[in-house]
């Protein structure tokens, strides 16, 4: 199976480049880089033009319209980074320029078993000549700071004189759009340039940010190389002008290419920062020796490796669907360039491919991405969750602002986990925030059974924000304990009391944080985090009563969860006549309008249904499933990959797959209309679920591993290889069968359709018939 | 009774001054001038110089830190209009400068019976010459746009050179107090100088607002007489140059008084608006042609008039305490110096005293202080009420922005009829504006019996808020009505659910709507309201409906009314074991924590059983009242005025005057130490409230007046005059007995503790004995 996706053009406009821009974006979970052309667009075209450090951040002003106590007036930001990437092209004495001359062909290529990107131009210039440009660019899953370019030009037809321009511009500012609210309004001169300036023949900045005041270093040098028309190396005299400015420095070479030869600029770029080295300039320097010792084949046959080994934990086919294999090829692949490889950042609801949320992190990332990581590279998973223990200070410090006495409190959103949501109502009141991330840590425990994890990191992390809950909320009249004035997943409803998710999240996180605590007593492993903690046995206590008395609302007369105390009293809102122009309704509605009506933005009592399917019966799951399917407008991308879990668990296998539907897809064929401002990590995590969780039924439980797939009635079938216990295990489903197999480790047993099977070595695959039927056997 | 505040003074500090900015400022309900020196303060200290025009005003900036649909980014903004007060005084080349030299004496009078403000300085320049200097400064209260200055000086101890230079400085800004989240953060320049000239011997300016497009002009006429040391003109030389620039023009008049002789500089200022007058500038030389055809001795003639009138119709005192006699007589006239005289404004939270609140009307207007109007100048209530209906289109596009179908939503805080609160938690969903404006209304036509005003204005209003009250609420399953997502009165609880105040707010607009719309069919005066609200049989049939299933929640448990859905199972804030300096809480802790308890800012249930008392009953109020007062921080001046007049209708007399307390002298002697900012205008309507409806027992009904007095233990007893259906009554309380008479006007009946009494003729004074358990007496 080739993993590549190729897209050509004959013309190029605006909204091909800024799509593209972020299709073929090269990230590593360090550094992304936009694939913004080269050579820059026509004036006047709106482009995001970026290279971005994940967790490198300055901080902006959030004026509050009223300032009240405590609200927050300041913002981490994602900072665009010196551009390396800028190599204009003069041919014969006319700017390379596809809107002008003669585009006989534009191809851009990205191959994700390489690890790198290409792109090729095949145009003639306004005066006739004819060259060929083929563009090659990685960022090194092996080498983080690396960001490499070869830019090849080949004279097709006739002798050529060339003149190449290879910049590094330190002086740049962040992209903003003030129309959209979900980037920023203003650019702010977030960076300023320190230094810049030749070393060692190549180029060096180092910049700081203006509150912040992080340091990073952006590195470039550059070479050229001749061949020949057979591909030999040749030498040809060229002229090299350095142009040095206070905050860009150009390389222009200039030379004459005969008819059929070519040459190529090597670039070696380097971003270092003050957040990981203590000297970014050394390490700069260092990182570009390592490149150059090695060569940069090397670094590309290294990549090649990582790759290798990644997909051979994460592979995954719709059997008799290429466009959809693509799409989830594509969306894993995302997700790895997206992922955060150190515990100073984390996932960015757009990764590292656009500016879109400013660079926040989100619940996404444990709620809908982790799954992922958790499944397939669970070291990975590990290293992405450490960055809320590096920010569990900054979640205290949250707590406090919001008044509460004990526990921590995650950010809503946020780059350095400080609290980032201007809008506290929808922002900082989404309390489950603190559950998700408890969440997140336990399914990573259940599917490794890393117990040490738990003892250095997790527990610390379930107990204060178990903690947080046991602040928040009191025992009501009736001696349930409640929880008041928080918002849930559906921001169409508001700081209201009982959330049935938000109850739920709670509860779980409140029973794991003790029930990890026993464990690591048991284990002889919980000094460390009794001594950071102080918890006592009291403590424990108030916790597991607490969870034991949690309110988890149920309205006798509908059979359903109420998503809250006051939904049902609220009228339901006339989805059938709401004109098609008015969706999504945050656009058109004011929110305090859209909190007053039984509407869901996305899904909240349904996903607590995947998520905490053991505290609820099959029965009163599919009429609240019926009854929120019929109010949720899906307004937001992350509802429909839960609506169709639910669905494959309840059954209802062709909702299952209609909820799918063409969510994979998304961003490759940019269904949303947004994807020039990033990937939307979350749906693709989300559709990754949809398949495993949802179609194949997989659950990680305390007494194992279940599955009970089902085959979406348009595919042939699906298979894929996930981790689980340090086992790598292939599962394949097609219309009759259910076949697993051990690839890797000890043997197993795992649940399937309910029934235990024993899974010995690769050559033992077990078959089972698919189960048409498979609701109830879950819950063996 | 002589109606006089004087302050006198030894030396002149930063405290003394901005406090008595507020203090002596001079208003009229249409121009405002704060009591600021004519020859400015000392480099560096911070005060708050300015003229305000009573609804004149610029658009500025409120950006959102997330703008979400609708949210609301403007703000209308009062504007510092042209400075006429400066005048700078050099005495033998000294400036006169209070804190150099030795200042022998510092008055300040408000004189509340003549209508003026007076300064009295005798001082010594730091050369030796000694001089006293006399102010006298009025805003007319019979020709609005008149702000006069006679300033006079006399020469004590010497011949002395004298230079006065008298300013008309038209280009001025706002305030602006970054720390303090109740005043502008930024000092925007609202207003640009367009002409400034002499013409005729006067300089006018014509200035313009940034964003709203208004003019206004300022024209200042100054002229100088003298006198010798027995009051007799005389003749003395003087140079007089005109400095004449783009914004501000100064005439400088040099000359020697001899010892004993006097100089008066005598400056009439005018100020129109482009709101009022469709030129401005023709207008201000009208108005300056009538000052000087009548001369000033004529307008402070017609001011006395004016004035003695007023008093005539709102006198109020304390017997055996004159200092309460003394703040209620200054509460009033700060009041009338406030309130509109046109439809263009309204009551402004600070009246025209200074820019706290931004020159911003609040339901303060309506609820706190129009009471005070209706009972004693019905026919400035109703002017001030027309301020409504001028804005009920801005109230209809405003419920249309929030969502609403049908109707009008009056805004939180405003100038223009549009809502000006950023925060739209605690401001655009304090829905109760609606009902609260209705209140007036009907308060207005209980007192009045003016059914034209109903015809013309009242009911239109009253049709457009019930059918938003309609809009918003819904039936729920038990069949009450019920309305959702609002904040009531208590701004530490927001966004809930059938806040009691609020549903009996609603259900009383509501009734009322319906019942004075029959009442206009009845006497055939409906026409014009029943085409311009195309209301229907059917449209009255459901708001008769909604108004009789109205949620007015009661818990059976407690016996009393929970604010809220959702209040009582919330957690009670511990406030014994809060610290002192945590109070304001607002100022402390986060919403989202102070919405989590029951804890509440100020009176809101409590208000209701003043307000709706007919919706409940004494048992359950006796109770409820119990139960708030002890989770009640009063943190909001217009609470302990609520719980004063319950505490009177519930027999608690020593607890109606405990919060009555010294509330009355809140400004007067700057309790709150804020007063500088400007006066509080609700709470001093507030206070008369607590002694007229409060202690006095006043409630005006359907069937009638009813007075049920008791005189508080401090007191000896105290007296007032009111007005009802156009009789003038007074009404006298000593510790014995409550008498009763007609001033003027038409025989009467009115109920004294629940028994009917007749009231022929001012000679025919009805005396009952004072009955000391006068609870249930009310509701006969």
């Amino acid at each position: 199976m080739n993993r590549i996706i190729t897209r050509t053009y004959k013309e190029h406009s605006q909204g091909i480049n800024n799509l593209n821009e972020t299709l073929f974006h090269n990230a590593n979970g360090y550094i992304g880089v936009r694939g913004s052309l080269e050579e820059g667009v026509p004036n006047g075209w709106n482009t995001m033009r970026g290279t971005y450090i994940n967790g490198f951040y300055d901080v902006i002003p959030m004026k509050q319209a009223e300032n009240l106590c405590n609200f927050v007036d300041k913002k981490d930001t994602m900072v665009n980074v010196a551009d390396t990437m800028t190599i204009k092209c003069t041919v014969d004495g006319d700017n390379l320029d596809m809107t002008t001359g003669k585009l006989f062909k534009h191809e851009r290529t990205l191959n994700m078993d390489a690890g790198y990107t290409d792109r090729l131009v095949e145009w003639e210039s306004p005066k006739g000549t004819d060259i060929d440009v083929h563009v090659r660019r990685m960022t090194s899953f092996v080498l983080l700071p690396l960001f490499s370019i070869e830019y090849s030009i080949t004279a097709k037809n006739k002798d050529t004189q060339i003149v190449l321009q290879s910049s590094h511009i330190a002086g740049v500012t962040n992209y903003c759009d003030p129309t959209d609210p979900r980037l920023a309004a203003e650019s702010l001169k977030n960076l300023e340039v320190v230094v810049m300036e030749m070393k060692d023949g190549a180029g060096y900045a180092v910049s700081q940010t203006s509150v912040s005041k992080l340091k990073m270093c952006s590195l470039s040098e550059n070479s050229v190389s001749f061949t020949d028309e057979n591909g030999e190396k040749i030498d040809v005299s060229y002229d090299k002008e350095i142009i040095s400015k206070a905050d860009r420095i150009d390389e222009v070479f200039t030379f004459t290419l005969r008819k059929g030869e070519s040459v190529t600029l090597t670039k070696i770029n380097i971003y270092e920062d003050s957040l990981r080295e203590t000297d970014c300039v050394e390490a700069a320097y260092r990182d570009l020796r390592k490149v150059k010792d090695n060569t940069l084949a090397y670094f590309y046959e290294k990549q090649a490796d990582y790759l290798k080994e990644f997909w051979k934990n994460s592979e995954m086919t719709i059997l008799g669907d290429d466009a959809s294999s693509d799409a989830v090829a594509f969306n894993m692949y995302e997700l790895l360039q997206a992922a955060a490889k150190d515990k100073y950042c984390s996932i960015a609801a757009k990764g590292l491919s656009g500016e879109g949320y400013e660079g926040h992190y989100f619940w996404d990332t444990e709620v809908f991405i982790l799954p992922f990581f958790i499944m397939t590279n669970p070291s990975l998973a590990k290293e992405i969750l450490k960055y809320r223990y590096y920010t569990l200070d900054k979640a205290r410090e949250n707590a406090k602002l919001l008044g509460h006495k004990r526990g921590a409190l995650y950010p809503w959103r946020t780059i350095t986990g400080a609290e980032c949501s201007g809008y506290f109502v929808s922002g900082s009141a989404a309390y489950h925030i603190n559950a998700d991330i408890a969440y997140a840590i336990i399914s990573y425990y259940l599917t490794t059974g890393d117990i040490d994890f738990i003892a250095d990191v997790g527990e610390e992390i379930l107990v204060e924000t178990a903690r947080l809950w046991l602040d928040l909320g009191n025992y009501n009249a009736n001696g349930d304990f409640v929880l008041n004035d928080v918002t849930g997943p559906d921001e169409y409803t508001c700081m209201i009391n009982n959330n049935y998710y938000t109850n739920c999240a709670a509860k779980y996180n409140i029973s794991w944080a003790v029930k990890l605590y026993e464990r690591l007593i048991e284990e002889g492993k919980v000094s460390a985090v009794a001594s950071k903690t102080g918890i006592t046995v009291e403590e424990l206590g108030s916790m597991k009563a607490a969870a034991d008395k949690m309110l988890l609302l149920y309205d006798k007369k509908l059979g359903i969860n109420p998503q809250d105390d006051s939904f049902l009293s609220k009228p339901i809102w006339d989805l059938e006549n709401t004109p098609k122009e008015d969706f999504p309704l945050l656009l058109h509605y004011h929110p305090l309008h859209l909190y007053r009506y039984q509407v869901c933005k996305q899904a909240d009592t349904v996903l607590s249904y995947f998520m905490f399917e053991e505290m609820q019966d099959i029965e009163t799951m599919r009429k609240s499933y019926e009854y929120y399917e019929k109010i949720t407008t899906h307004d937001s991308s992350l509802s429909t990959c839960a609506f169709s879990i639910v669905a494959s668990r309840l059954g209802m296998h062709d909702k299952g797959y209609a909820y799918f539907g063409d969510s994979t897809k998304l961003d490759l064929e940019n269904t949303h209309n947004n994807t020039k401002d990033g990937v939307h990590t979350a749906n693709m995590g989300g559709c990754y679920m949809a398949v495993v969780n949802g179609f194949a039924g997989v659950r990680i439980r305390e007494d194992g591993m279940y599955i009970a797939p089902f085959v979406p009635a348009d595919w042939e079938g699906y298979r894929f290889v996930m981790t689980y216990m340090g086992r790598l295990l292939s599962i394949n489903v097609d219309r009759s069968d259910v076949k697993v197999s051990l690839l890797e480790g000890e043997p197993i047993e795992i649940y399937i359709y309910g029934k235990k099977y024993a899974l010995s070595d690769r050559n033992n695959e077990i078959s089972v018939k698919i189960d048409g039927n498979c609701v109830a056997v879950i819950n063996s």
